[in-house]
C-alpha cells in the first residue's frame, strides 16, 4: 500500500502552529466558541450540530453518566485501591465491563428497531410500523427472549430517564423514527403480555442517539462517554472516602465466617 | 465496621422511582437541564457550576481532546483491530496509555505551581510570586530538570491552545493564581536561559483546571474524559476508514524487509 | 441471600497461617512441587493435570506466546510508552486486542468441532465424523464463511505449529476427538474446494484445548495467558530499545507529507 | 530514522514456514522441549534458563497466583459480570489494580535492596552488609515509613510463602546477594523496633527475581503473569458460580437501607 494513503486520518492533527479537529481549526473555531459535547458530536460525525441536536445529545449523555455503585463503578473504586497512582486504570476497569450486559441495550434497542423498520418497509405508514412493531414483539416473546428496551431491575413503573428523553426530543423536533417506535413497542408487547414493562433509559437512549443519526456500533461509545464523568465523580469521592477497601475487608471477613 | 457506614457514597443513587446525582434529581433537576460538562462538574465537585466556569471547563475539554494519531490513538485503533466487538476495549486501550509522559504534565504543572505559591507564601504579591517562580525554574534547571508546562515537541513557537484558553480565563474572571503564575514561569524561564519556551496546551490545561478548584490528584481525570471524546471519533473513523490493519501490515513488511 | 452463601469461592483463601489455592495449601503441597502451568491448570479446573495433559498445556501455551510484531503487541508498546511507569496498563492493553479477530479462532474452532460431533451423534463412528464433518464444511462454505481452524495469512502452505500440537497429543495419548475431526475438517474443506488449508496454530490449540476438558468460553482464557508471557517479552525490549515512540514518529512524519 | 532499523525487534517474527522467539525455532526448538515457564523466562532475558532458575521461577509464580478475594479479583469478576462475551476484558480488569499497593511491594523490595547493597559497596562482606541494612533500615524508621518486603495484613506471624522460597532458593544455589540481604533487614527491622515482622511473599518473591537477574521495572511482570492464572480460575468459577451479582445486590441493598 502506498505511503501517502495508510495514514489518512480526517480526525484530526496538529502541526506546528495548528491543530485541527475534523477540519476545523482548535484555538480559532472550537476552543471557547463550541461545548464539549458539540466537540464530541464533530470528532464522531464530521460537522459541527444543530442547536437541538447539543440539547439533545446532552440530554442523553446527562441521562447515562451515572446509576450509582453498579458493577463497573465498583470496579474502577477497587481498581484504584490497589493503582491510585493509575488514575487512567481505575477508569479504563470502569468502562471494561460496560459491555453486553448493561450497555448492550442501548445498541441491542437500536438494532431491533431498525429491524422493524426494515420490515415494516420505506414506505410505512404509523398503522404498518404498529403491525411490524407487533410482530418482532411476537417472535421475540414466542422465542422466550426478551425486547430490548423495556423493563428495568430497579425501575419498576417508569424509568425516570425515559420521560424527560422523549420530551425533550419532542421540543427540539428529533423524535424520529426509531423514538416513536419504540413507544409502538411498548404498547405492542404490553398488548401481548397484559404487562406494561416501561422504557428503560438505554433504550430510549439507544433510539435517540440512532435518530440522532449515529450508527449502531458506535451508540455504546456514547454511554462510554457519558459512564467516564460519572466514573470520575466516583473516583474522587474515593480519593477521599475510599470503599473498596472497606468493601474488600468485609468480603473477607464474611468469607472467613463462612 | 457497622453496615450502614461502609457503603455511603454521596455521588449517585437510584432507586426505583428516582435517579439522583450529587443529592439532585436527574430527571427533574438535571436531564436538558444542565449541559454534560455542568454534570461533570457536579459528579466531580458536588456542585453545579457558574456560567463562567462551564465556559472555561467547556474550553479546556475541547483543546485537549484530540491531537491526532497519538501513541494512545494508535493502541486505541490497534486494540479496535482485534476486537472490534468490543468498543470498550478499545477505549480504555487507547486511555491506559495516557500516563506520565502525555498526560503527567497536567498533573506535574499544577503540583509545580502549587509548590512555587507555597513557596512565596500566603502574603505573597507579584513581585515575591516572581521571585519564588524564579527560584523555582532555577533549581529544576540546575537539577537538569525540565519545566512543567513549558515546551512542546510539535508546537515549537507557541502552542495554539494556550493563548485561547488565557482569553476565556480572563473573560470568565477565572485567571486564577496557577494561570498567572504559569507566565511568570514562563518569563523566568526565558530570562534564565535566553530561550523562550511555550506554555504547552497541557500544562495550561492544568493551571486552569487547578484555579477551577480541582485537586492534582484529578486532573488527569479531566484529561481522561477529553480524550474519550477523541477516542470516539477516531473509533468511528476506524470503523470505515481502518489504519489499524494497514499499519501492521506494513510494520510486518518491513521487519520482514529488515 | 444469606451472609454465609454469597462468599462462596473455591478457588482460594487466605488465613493467617495458610494460603490455599483451590483446597491445596500453597507452602507444603505447591510451592516447589508443581510448574506454574500446573498451578494454572489446577486453578481453573479444580484438580493437578496429570503428566501428559501437563506436557500438552505447556506446549500449547508455548505455541501461543508470541507471533512477532502483532497489533496487540504493538499496542502494549505504544502504551508503555506513554505510562512506562503502569507496567500493569500495557499489559492490559496488549490483551484487550486479543478479541473476536485474533482470539476468536480458539474459541470458534472448538464450538464448530463441538457442534459437528453433536450433529454426529454420541455413537459416531468414523464415517459419521466424517459425514458430519463434510455438512458441516458444505454449510459454512455455501453460507460464504470461513471455516474455523483453517487457513492462515502468513503461514500459507503448513503452520508450523500445528504438527508439533498433534505430535505431543498424539504422545501424551491426548489426542481427542475434537482433534481428531479437525483433520477431517481440514481433509473436507480440501475435498469441496480444491485447496488445501493448513490446520492453523489458534484452532490446533483450541481444539486441543477442549480435548483436554476445558469449557468453551475458558479457552481465550489460556491464551491470555500465553499472551502475557509474550506480552512481558515486548515489554522488556521496549525498555531498551522502543520503538513506540520511532514507530509514532514516522507515522506523524508521514501523516505530515501526506 | 531509516526504515530498516526502527522495526528492529529480537522478541520474536514469523515468516510463512517459521516462527521464532528470541532466535528459537518454535516448532523444532520449544514446542515440546520447554515449559511455559521456560519460554516465560527466554522471552524476557534472551536464553533459556537453567534448572534451578526454572525451579525457582516456577515456584515464585505458584507463590504469587493467588491470594482470594482480592480487591483486584472483585473488580475482575464484576467486569465479568458486566461483559462476559469479553473474557479478556475481565482479565485485563483484573490486572489495573495490580499496582503500587499489592504488587509494589514486589518491586520497592527490590529497588530498596539493591540501594542497601550499592550504599555496602562492591567488596563487602558480611558484616558491612549488614551494617547497611542497619542503616537503612534506621533511615526509613526514623522517617516513619515501611521497610519494603516485611509485614503483611493477614500473615501476622510468618508468612506462608517465604520459607519455602528461601528452601527452593538454596536448593538450588540462588540464593542470592539480596535474598540474603532481606534476612538482614528483617533482623535489623526486629532489633531495631523490638517487633518481628516477617519477611512477606511479594518481597521475598521480588528479592528472588533480582537475584534472578531480572532488572526492577520487570518484576512486577513476573507478578502480573502470575496472577493472570489465578484470574482465569477466579473467572472459570465466575462462570458457574457468580458472585459479582450477588456482590452488586449486596451493596445495593445495604445502600438503600443506609
Amino acid at each position: 500500500m502506498s505511503e501517502e494513503r495508510w495514514l489518512r486520518t480526517s480526525v484530526g492533527g496538529a502541526s506546528a502552529d495548528a491543530i485541527t479537529v475534523r477540519g476545523l481549526d482548535l484555538a480559532s473555531e472550537l476552543i471557547g466558541r463550541v461545548s464539549f459535547t458539540e466537540l464530541a458530536f464533530l470528532l464522531v460525525r464530521g460537522r459541527l450540530p444543530e442547536p437541538g441536536e447539543t440539547r439533545l445529545l446532552d440530554a442523553i449523555l446527562v441521562s447515562l453518566a451515572d446509576h450509582g455503585l453498579t458493577p463497573t463503578v465498583l470496579a474502577a473504586r477497587l481498581t484504584y485501591t490497589g493503582a491510585p497512582e493509575s488514575l487512567q486504570g481505575a477508569v479504563a476497569a470502569g468502562l471494561l465491563g460496560a459491555g453486553s450486559v448493561f450497555l448492550g441495550v442501548v445498541e441491542d434497542t437500536a438494532r431491533f428497531l431498525d429491524a422493524v423498520l426494515a420490515d415494516a418497509g420505506v414506505s410505512a405508514g404509523e398503522p404498518e410500523l404498529r403491525e411490524a412493531a407487533a410482530r418482532a414483539v411476537g417472535r421475540r416473546l414466542a422465542a422466550g427472549e426478551r425486547i430490548p428496551g423495556l423493563g428495568h431491575p430497579v425501575h419498576k413503573g417508569a424509568d425516570p430517564r425515559t420521560a424527560r428523553i422523549y420530551a425533550i426530543a419532542d421540543e427540539t423536533g428529533l423524535c424520529g423514527a426509531r423514538l416513536r417506535l419504540l413507544r409502538d413497542v411498548a404498547e405492542a408487547h404490553a398488548a401481548a403480555t397484559g404487562r406494561a414493562l416501561p422504557i428503560n433509559g438505554a433504550g430510549v437512549a439507544g433510539a435517540a442517539l440512532a435518530d440522532l443519526g449515529f450508527a449502531a456500533p458506535l451508540l455504546r461509545g456514547f454511554a462510554l462517554l457519558a459512564r467516564t464523568a460519572g466514573l470520575l465523580g466516583h473516583l474522587a469521592e474515593e480519593m477521599n472516602t475510599p470503599l473498596g477497601m472497606p468493601l474488600w475487608r468485609e468480603v473477607e471477613r464474611r468469607a472467613a465466617d463462612a
